[in-house]
């Protein structure tokens, strides 16, 4: 049986329909409404609350999960919801993310793509070579793939002597009687957990002429990788829901990208994929599965060459899609793209680039060496597994500092407060740290914290939690204990992870001459606190440069120039890998480095 | 509106449904029924007569071609009926063609494929290579296509240890679990205008290990290359339901070897296409309409690959099918595979290779030299355009002797005789002119022939015909006037092609060493008779070999070895086309031969 669901969000009111026995979250995910589930849709994250009409009875979890006043109100979780009527949906968040698409703009390119006219008699009784010799006449060389072979005829005779041809050294790319000449265009993307960025560039001039982004449209499937697998291993469906998905996604934003450039999208010849391990996975519907247990072996490494036909891209029908290199399972092609991005490659002084995603990579080296690292310290700074954790989306406090005894909040997009996204998070525990309010310990401590602050206090058993708006605000905003906790488990572990690369190398912090930043977050943060609450050694404060989205700009240096997919590639194989869980001081490192400082 | 066909053949009755303004003759040839129509449904050729009930009024076109009698009786040409009620349809005729299938049976092989174990240790901590890596670790050089890449993950856990590869050179084919090891097959098949053949070849030993063959399903579109590109160049569905009649019509063939061998049609790893010219255009879906006006361009000559799936023929995914090479519009790889057959390639003495199918192509030559040319000199030959022509199938009278006055007629399947075929049509002119009853001109000459024979003649006017079938065969089967001046054009143009050939190369009939008769007609036709009649030389009566389907044996022999793929290559290259109508001897040379001897 059919049902109508009125959904209500802050864009404005849809129907839709689904049938008995349907999983509201999965309607609303099918629909796109852009809820965050880190837990994928399990009822552990609280994340997928809705306002429902009728309410309908709550599970255990969910009142568990809710809290009575919530459930009172008709808030429920969707993933616990069965269809079984006409329902009204109220969503609060919607899904306007800001999404990290700088880099550089401009490129070198070296375009192996060109424009040729020739001159062809046709066929007489003197000279009645075949339509495909004739061409090859012409041009020596030339390899005419069969769908063009199936034009020729046509098109020779059109032509009546004067064709242009595009080709890719010696092979032909397209066919068109007269004086033909078209702007040469390629798309690279960048592929995250979270979001994805896809950048139209001119394959000639090097100019990005068109940026688009969008939320990874996998994320109804879970918010992180492992979750994601989780998913895709239970069948070859699931693996291919999430292929369509990614490539459904890829697929929207070249339809944007073409439209802003008002060209066809078979125009794009080539594409370059930047993704982490599990995602070109994903992407490839190559199953990851391997990826989530110990050896964490990766089906594939290498750069992967595909049509777009493959991937159901509708790109020019001979446009090869190159799903650069990865490392190993826990270090991606976004990592190596970020280390090309940055150069870091190429100098002599030794670098450290820190990408803190969704996951947080690091890598350490220079010219000579290069060693990397992967740790699980992302999702905390994403806003996830945080009481009131929200991405990079709009009404998000996104800088918190303190003035006085007042807090000064800043909103993405200066909206209502409606959550915290990594960079205000990392600013409260500076500014709680600094006022007192939480120990070096990371123990939150009403008591030393200013006394005007008194009524932000909550109490919850034993431990306290922190109201960061205002007293008028329904609900509040509150960062708590277990949210400091969170974010020493994943400062804890970059820290740690830098310790043993350092180690590794036989180097000490100070020998660190630049350390590069890249990814959203990385790029919002305030550098100050972040090296105030450790996530970074506070020796380094003045030597970090930004470089925005490294695995964007990555991706457009190896769409742009061969030589740099070659340079990829040995990356690839260069960088060594670092398996942090099997480092013997790795657990003694992180220990150390969950403090704030050292207790007086 | 939906009417019923109450289709009687021989074979029994079947029911068809057609709306109103469709035309009879396509809803016959959608059908299958396999009715024979050179003319392609024109109304010209009044082969695809049926009896219809009711009858309908007939039109002038259908009166003349049918005579009153055939009228009466409910007889009309299905390709003038326009269905608007329902009918009873008797067709007399059925479609069990005689095939030329033989040939050389063995050949050498050189097979690319070979199946491979390997011993693959599982990735562990201290050896987390990726799959890809792994495998090709144990393989060096190897490539893994994307399909298979998608397989590993599973099939390398599946196999704990140990994996079986199909593989051609450093391209990986097949990946399974454990030991494995096939046979490995491969399908050579002869694309001729009117029949196809199919063999399903062992690519290690060369053996033949099943033929199957059937009709074009083209023919309903015309029974030569002229109609059917008349016909496909109407528009791009035209030429789609070409490639689709032939690809289709392959594919059922190759499903019978494979039912008959009990092997999966995957299983098939590679094929060769012998085609002439305008059959490989079609098979490839490549318009071939210029190939019909001067200056007779084909779109192309050299040896094409395509994938299986081009094709929609289930073979392995990663099978490729060879289109063999062409020399000329005219001179395709039919002929170049008659040539391999033969060997004359590869001979010091002088060799002819003649082969009479629906054109009659001729190749002149030897290891130093080759000339070949073609002749519109095949339909007459085929049973077109002659008034009681038949292909070769059951009841065509395949055989004409005299014994005393009587005249003996040989069948095809021992049948009741329907029609004449061409090697019959041939025994019964060189029985006419050794009677007298055929002037060296070719005019019939009643008072010339026995005395006996005086109430098998009919007389038409001018012109006179005689009877062949006994006087109690109703309808009659006879030879006309115009039958004899049929194949007079024909052997005109075969013997007045020999000569320009001879001519270009400054040789003469007696230093032709050996005459290889390739084809379907060349076996089955008497040879004593042929020269008789001047077909062939009478000097080299003594001289000619039969080699069956030089197609076929020359597509199987490229099949395995790519040795002689790229020996079909060199000769599509080394053979020297003559355009007989750009010859200025031609005309006088084809009206001298048409004469069946000289006039005493």
């Amino acid at each position: 049986m059919e049902h109508r669901i009125r959904l209500h969000t802050p864009e404005g009111t849809r129907v839709l329909t689904a049938r008995t026995g349907d999983n509201l979250y999965q309607v609303l995910a099918a629909a796109r409404v852009g809820m965050e589930a880190p837990c994928g849709g399990k009822g552990t994250c609280g994340k997928c609350r809705v306002t429902l009409v009728p309410a309908g009875e709550a599970g255990a979890e969910e009142a568990a999960l809710l809290g009575e006043e919530a459930l009172a109100r008709g808030e429920r979780l969707s993933c616990r919801v069965t269809v079984n009527r006409d329902l009204e949906v109220t969503l609060k968040t919607a899904a306007s993310a800001r999404i990290m698409t700088a880099g550089r703009d401009a490129f070198t390119a070296r375009c192996p793509y060109r424009w040729e006219q020739v001159t062809l008699p046709l066929p007489s009784l003197e000279d009645p070579l075949d339509d495909e010799s004739r061409l090859r006449r012409a041009c020596p060389q030339l390899e005419i793939p069969y769908p063009l072979l199936k034009e020729l005829p046509a098109v020779l005779r059109q032509a009546e002597g004067t064709l242009s041809l595009l080709r890719r050294e010696n092979r032909l790319l397209e066919l068109a009687p007269g004086k033909v000449s078209r702007p040469l265009y390629g798309v690279a993307v960048d592929i995250g957990t979270t979001t994805l960025v896809a950048y139209l560039m001119d394959l000639q001039t090097g100019a990005t002429c068109q940026v688009a982004s969008a939320l990874n449209p996998q994320r109804p499937r879970g918010d992180d990788v492992i979750t994601r697998m989780d998913y895709a291993r239970q069948s070859g469906e699931a693996l291919a829901e999430m292929q369509a998905l990614v490539c459904g996604g890829i697929g929207e934003l070249l339809e944007r990208l073409c439209a802003a450039q008002g060209i066809a999208s078979r125009e794009i010849l080539s594409m370059t994929v930047a993704g982490n391990t599990v995602m070109s996975h994903l992407f490839a519907g190559i199953d990851p599965q391997h990826i989530a247990t110990v050896p964490f072996a990766p089906a594939f490494t290498r750069r992967l060459t595909l049509r777009g036909s493959d991937l159901g891209l509708a790109i020019h029908p001979q446009g090869e899609v190159e799903l650069l290199p990865h490392v190993a399972s826990y270090v991606g092609a976004d990592i190596v793209c970020s280390v090309m991005a940055s150069g870091m490659d190429q100098q002599d002084a030794l670098c450290l680039m820190v990408d803190i995603g969704t996951n947080g990579e690091m890598v350490l080296g220079n010219r000579e060496t290069l060693v990397a690292c992967s740790t699980a310290a992302g999702p905390a700074l994403e806003g996830a597994h945080i009481r009131c954790g929200l991405g990079g989306v709009e009404g998000a406090i996104s800088h918190v500092t303190r003035e006085g005894d007042a807090l000064r909040l800043t909103t993405i997009g200066d909206a209502p407060p409606r959550g915290l996204c990594g960079s205000g998070l990392v600013d409260a525990i500076a500014v709680l740290l600094e006022a007192g309010a939480v120990s070096p310990a990371g123990r939150m401590d009403p008591d030393e914290g200013p006394e005007a602050w008194e009524d932000r206090w909550i109490f919850e058993g034993r431990s306290a939690a922190l109201r960061l708006t205002g007293a008028e605000a329904d609900p509040p905003i509150v960062l708590c204990q277990r949210d400091i906790r969170e974010v020493q488990l994943a400062k804890g572990a970059i820290a740690a992870g830098i310790e043993v690369m350092l180690g590794q190398m036989g180097r000490s912090v100070e020998d660190i001459a630049q350390v590069y930043l890249a990814g959203g977050f990385g790029s919002f943060m305030d550098k100050r606190n972040a090296c105030a609450i450790g996530l970074l050694p506070p020796q380094l404060q003045d030597r970090i440069t930004v470089i925005g989205n490294g695995a964007g700009s990555g991706a457009r240096m190896a769409l742009l120039d061969s030589a740099e997919r070659e340079r990829a590639d040995a990356l690839a194989r260069r960088i060594s890998f670092i398996e942090l869980s099997a480092c013997p001081d790795f657990q003694d490192l992180f220990m150390e480095k969950m403090a704030f400082g050292e207790e007086e």
